[in-house]
């Protein structure tokens, strides 16, 4: 019997979040069942229920950084058993046979990845929904394993700003003796400087807010330069090896590309279409440097990230909120003001909308 | 007692070039005297001649791809003899103790390398004339050996095409296995496409003529990809490890991203300033692609390519040109009216002009 569920919608992109009920399929024999206990508030949530990137199909149930508690296996499940607590991010399937998925980048998947939301089920077809809910069905290959060591309110973001931020950083060799620099101190921002000051990097925070000074050096940097400040830019021209860009709008590339060394690499992990004002060709031919970008992360660099994260008692910055102030939540995080994470305590589906 | 030299400046950005004599420093005790056989003509020439870059000094002799004999040495340098046949490139100098320097890549030298013409020597001052002329002077260490295998004519634009291809193949680690796609197929393109093949790639080139199919075969490449054709663009999707881009104009780099595997990169080695249309930040993150540029290449790196040529074989295919015809030539070049690179024989400047 598909199970009844009670979840957060939005029904257009013009209408706010609101209560919606919709069913779960049965678990197939390699699903996991997840009581959702909590669930990051994600800037793509914003965008997909409000039609931004296009292709949002109604309704939308956002929601992709998941913890719970299993609740069932299916039969041919054996990592996993009821009471296990567990992450799902941003994927809950893939075609698992490209030269992506051998590699374990799934999120690069040829036949694209099914997403948490938004995304067809590519075994039945339908549309699947995201963690603004009580529960979520998913293959087992796709869920994550949560320390005990962990907290499980403020690992909730791991699995997307966490794994967005640790798997640029990983694939770029981040680590001691790296000279790093953060563009933009929000949700991803926030993880990407304790990230790399805990892989051993010399971290600066570039930011346009001088206020944020005492903040970024709580939360890892050791230096910040106020990019709307010329003489401050001048002063780091050809000083870092990785930029890690998690700005979520259109900004000029250009001074922060002469702050990199020769080899040095910006990442943009946030979608800024198109890329304006334009990059000049100078800024990278002049010192082999690369303008890239990187998506997400694949699932075994998500359980690696976790189980980092419970090494080095590192977590997300969260404030918890009631799943009926999610739209209130949507209109601060434009404002960011929030840090740095809002996260849904589901247990609030309980109380009257 | 400083030479008197004979060769070929513009007198401003709007005067041909003409006959123009000059003095070239006496030996210092590191220099080699060249007696220029050869120079190839190149677009940053025209570039240059033409202040099109800005920045350019009046006059300006041109030329940085210079083979010729040595006729003297100064008292310290031991690597050169008289008679030897050297090649001189695009730079003549560099400050030798800055980490760039220190790692072999003085193109990207912290205090900027002297270069070939248009510069001022980091010594004494005075600006550095190319080689449109009978002699040039430099330092040992910049100048390159010439094995006999190698026939001088045509090893000439291997100091600018040559080196400036050559460098972020062997950079980014292209030989057998890889997909390689070149785009444009001129004095550089050329090269690309020689060089890709000698390494081992399977070699693709773009390009918008259909005309230019056979000759692609001829250089090297196994296959030919109309980017004009939409369909067969399509077909490439997610094809190519390395795309080397020589395109020296403005040009639409969305459609040659998107042919990129995961993990490939796409390298400018022309200005193209700036970007635009703009680059969607998208054909970047969803792939972990990167776009990276390369300038020439460090100088024990161009010796490396052209032992590289005289072991395999290759050179460039030039079409030989007196002195007196250079304005022609750049008229001609700005059609692409060349198979291609055009050498000057330096033997003409004693015709009458």
């Amino acid at each position: 019997m598909p199970q009844n569920i009670r979840g957060y919608a939005a029904q257009s992109a013009a209408t706010p979040l609101a209560p919606y009920s919709f069913e779960r399929r049965d678990p197939r024999p390699d699903d996991v069942v997840v009581d959702i206990l909590y669930c990051g508030v994600c800037h793509s949530d914003l965008h997909t229920a409000r039609n931004e990137w296009q292709g949002t199909r109604y309704p939308v149930v956002p929601g992709h950084e998941i913890i719970g508690r299993v609740s069932a296996v299916g039969a041919e499940v054996s990592r996993f058993k009821v009471g296990d607590m567990v992450g799902v991010g941003c994927m809950v399937d893939s075609c698992q046979h490209c030269a992506a998925c051998d590699q374990g980048l799934e999120q690069y998947c040829a036949e694209v990845p099914t997403f948490t939301y938004n995304s067809k089920d590519r075994q039945d077809g339908r549309m699947t929904y995201g963690g603004y809910s009580e529960r979520i069905v998913a293959s087992d290959k796709f869920v994550l394993r949560l320390s005990d060591k962990l907290d499980p309110k403020s690992a909730a973001p791991l699995l997307c700003a966490g794994i967005t931020t640790w798997s640029p950083l990983k694939h770029w060799k981040v680590g001691p003796g790296s000279k790093v620099a953060v563009v933009g101190l929000g949700g991803l921002g926030h993880m990407g400087l304790k990230f790399a000051k805990a892989l051993g990097a010399d971290v600066t925070l570039f930011t346009r807010s001088p206020s944020k000074e005492d903040e970024a050096r709580r939360l890892g940097a050791d230096h910040v330069v106020l990019s709307t400040d010329e003489a401050q830019m001048k002063a780091v021209a050809g000083r870092f090896d990785f930029i890690l860009d998690t700005v979520p709008q259109q900004h000029d590339l250009n001074p922060y590309l002469a702050t990199l060394k020769i080899d040095g690499v910006h990442v943009l992990v946030g979608l800024v279409e198109p890329i304006d004002p334009p990059v000049h060709a100078g800024n990278l031919i002049f010192g082999r440097r690369s303008l890239a970008g990187s998506l997400i992360g694949g699932i075994a660099e998500t359980q690696e990230m976790l189980d980092f994260c419970a090494e080095h008692g590192i977590s997300a910055d969260v404030e918890m909120i009631d799943i009926q102030d999610i739209n209130d939540a949507y209109e601060r995080m434009l404002k960011s003001d929030v840090r740095y994470r809002f996260v849904i305590d589901l247990a609030s589906i309980d109380k009257a909308a």
